[in-house]
């Protein structure tokens, strides 16, 4: 394959007339494909099925014989508790288990930081001058959003494949007091996929913050999603945080979402015995307590953790040849020609692509005019504004094989129309 | 019957000799019983054990085609808002549906009003000088608990047979600023039973307001749960809003915990277009649905407004005998005696019970003694405060008939050597 970036404006021009006869072809079948939101298709959700056997007259009730049909149980079964206190590597008395959403865990704990601060002793922060929000980006966009929702100025901090650039967040948070915390999706982070390094977490747990209110919101999406047999090992940051002296740092979000029922799931909290302590008290008067029914099924469908292992395998084999394909045609289609880097993830559910500088828009927008709906551009960075213009999120899980390696090919197409374009200027 | 204030002090003391040896024969039994919470009871819960059969392999999708499975659908599915909009007489684009917790769409209303008032050109109500609201009591203590989270001053009004003293509502309202809403339990209201006059909702839905941003809180939580033959009926208190020109004005609440599951039921929240539009945008970023397989398990077991009626004819014959029970024992025990009065309702969940004044709270410790707990004193007033010290808030739909019988008897005892205690002072 040929370097773009050294070829000639003939040579350019030449590349450019055959990929835009190809984009053409491709504009005239007139295809309808998404691949914008990173949601579980059919065949993955049809692993679950059985899920919605449980629970019926002989079996409604919890080992210590509450009737999970009636009100009450804050914070979930106990049986729940026990087996996603393992999922999330911590203790039964520091999690609770919820409704089917961890958005609205992290939501809702934003909201009462906003009211009541993080502790007795905070000032909330909704009485503060004046709020910031460190965003590791590209990154989740509906994390974003809170921020926005709550007027939390948010300051994006570049990636790298370690996780944040530990060396700014540090430098940050020592002085501006008005830092109240950093997002991390700890594992197979979205959209980037990298894993965050012990270092990172360790200087995560134990970094000096100006604000005694500072708080990690580690949304651990994807804790079981992996793609291969050697998945990565994500240090445990509630114990880390234990460690150099900050147990109350982290807040620690999970859910079933992407195991059994995207939209029917149940959800999880964990954190210190003094945070979900307060964090109870608090829920208490939102909620008498979330569908214990909907609980009751998970644990009985599962067993134990060993259930939720055997069934991210299964996931991953309806996936894995997806992501396969992403790769086989991003390799095939752009390899050496240094206008696009892109991840090959071990986890997860997205591939991140970095475009040359100012490109990434315009590429979108290309795929979209041949029928190819790709998440938008900047839609990975606060406010939806990506500085370079360069990351684009490709959501793999969805479509099937079929359509993704069409929308690739095409994706690809675009993305070498554009960066020509660019070089050409 | 014989009136105890009319009584000499040596009648007052035999009387009350005999009903301490009444008592003490009661203690001797070691009751455990509880009257505390309004919970349906197994054989109501049994009622809807078909709702657990649907939702399977062939049934997950909506009518337009929606794999409930997945993400997505925030307001809740197409025929649930359907259902449910007739449930609340409102129109399918003036609702949302939810999760399991119509108290979770109240406590979340308030935090997005602290957060960002409650419209486009209002002022958070966090960020204004002073919070009021205003509580007719006896009334809901989670609601009361809401008010008390978010540091809002609550102003207890008190209640008539036909509602809440709208002479004191509408002064209030018309005078101060801060006062920014009221509770309503419109119909058999918790705990007095009583279902609010036509003339109620209408002075609700057109006083003047010095607040703009005023609003009313309706939570219709028992709309459909009558007791007897010839039910109470509401107005319509979002039309009345409407035809008095502040479309607005009201959020109306309701869920099906106490028709279905109590812990595994569905909510919903209804109101103006433009209230629930913009509801729907700030529920986006707190959720990207709700449970739509519950959702659909629900609109499949009653398949139209019949069916609930129907099942609730199902719930009257169960709670019927029950509340039945509590009348002809408070009847037996106390009709006459001038120490007392009780509700009767014809629908909800409670019976309110007023005694002297600076009574209740001795009553309750003193049942509570020979086993039998009973609502807190207070406990149906603001900070559970009941100037007074005199309404008692009994839930019969949870116990068997036995216990309740055995309940209400001791708690008429109680009644009634506190009473002499009180007029022998």
């Amino acid at each position: 394959m040929s370097d773009f970036t050294k070829l000639s404006i003939e040579e350019l021009n030449k590349n450019k007339n055959e990929l835009i006869k190809r984009y053409n072809e491709f504009k005239s079948q007139k295809l309808e494909l998404d691949m914008t939101r990173g949601k579980p298709c059919p065949e993955q959700l049809d692993l679950s099925m059985d899920l919605l056997q449980f629970a019926d007259k002989d079996n409604y009730k919890t080992q210590n014989g509450v009737d999970c049909r009636n009100y009450g149980g804050v914070d979930g079964i106990p049986e729940a508790k026990n087996l996603f206190s393992q999922y999330l590597e911590v203790e039964p008395d520091e999690i609770i288990v919820g409704g089917n959403a961890s958005l609205t865990f992290m939501h809702d704990t934003f909201m009462r930081a906003m009211i009541h601060g993080v502790d007795e002793d905070s000032v909330p922060w909704s009485k503060q001058p004046k709020l910031k929000f460190l965003c590791p980006s590209p990154g989740y966009d509906r994390h974003f959003s809170i921020c926005e929702f709550m007027g939390i100025e948010m300051i994006t901090i570049e990636m790298d494949e370690n996780g944040p650039d530990m060396d700014i967040v540090e430098n940050l948070v020592s002085e501006d007091e008005s830092i109240k915390g950093i997002w991390c999706v700890p594992k197979y982070s979205n959209p980037s996929g990298i894993t965050y390094s012990d270092e990172v977490i360790d200087r995560l747990s134990s970094m000096k913050t100006k604000a005694s209110d500072f708080r990690i919101f580690c949304d651990n999406a994807y804790s079981a999603h992996h793609l291969t047999d050697t998945p990565d090992k994500l240090k445990n940051i509630l114990e880390a945080c234990k460690k150099a002296g900050n147990p109350d740092r982290v807040y620690i979000f999970g859910s079933t979402a992407k195991i059994t029922f995207a939209g029917g799931g149940v959800s999880m909290m964990a954190g210190s015995k003094k945070n979900i302590d307060r964090a109870k008290k608090q829920l208490i008067i939102q909620s008498i307590g979330p569908d214990k029914i909907n609980q009751l099924r998970h644990v009985c469908f599962f067993k134990d953790m060993d259930g939720v292992t055997n069934l991210m395998k299964k996931h991953a084999m309806i996936l894995k040849p997806k992501f396969d394909a992403v790769q086989t045609i991003l390799e095939r289609e752009l390899a050496g020609k240094n206008i696009v880097q892109w991840s090959n993830p071990k986890g997860g559910y997205f591939v991140s692509i970095n475009t040359l500088d100012n490109c990434a828009k315009d590429i979108v927008k290309m795929a979209s005019d041949a029928g190819v709906k790709l998440t938008p551009a900047g839609a990975t960075y606060p406010y939806k504004n990506d500085p370079r213009d360069r990351n684009i999120r490709v959501a793999p899980s969805f479509p099937g094989l079929n359509d993704i390696n069409k929308a690739m090919e095409l994706f690809a197409i675009c993305i070498q129309i554009v960066s020509i374009n660019k070089l050409l200027k």
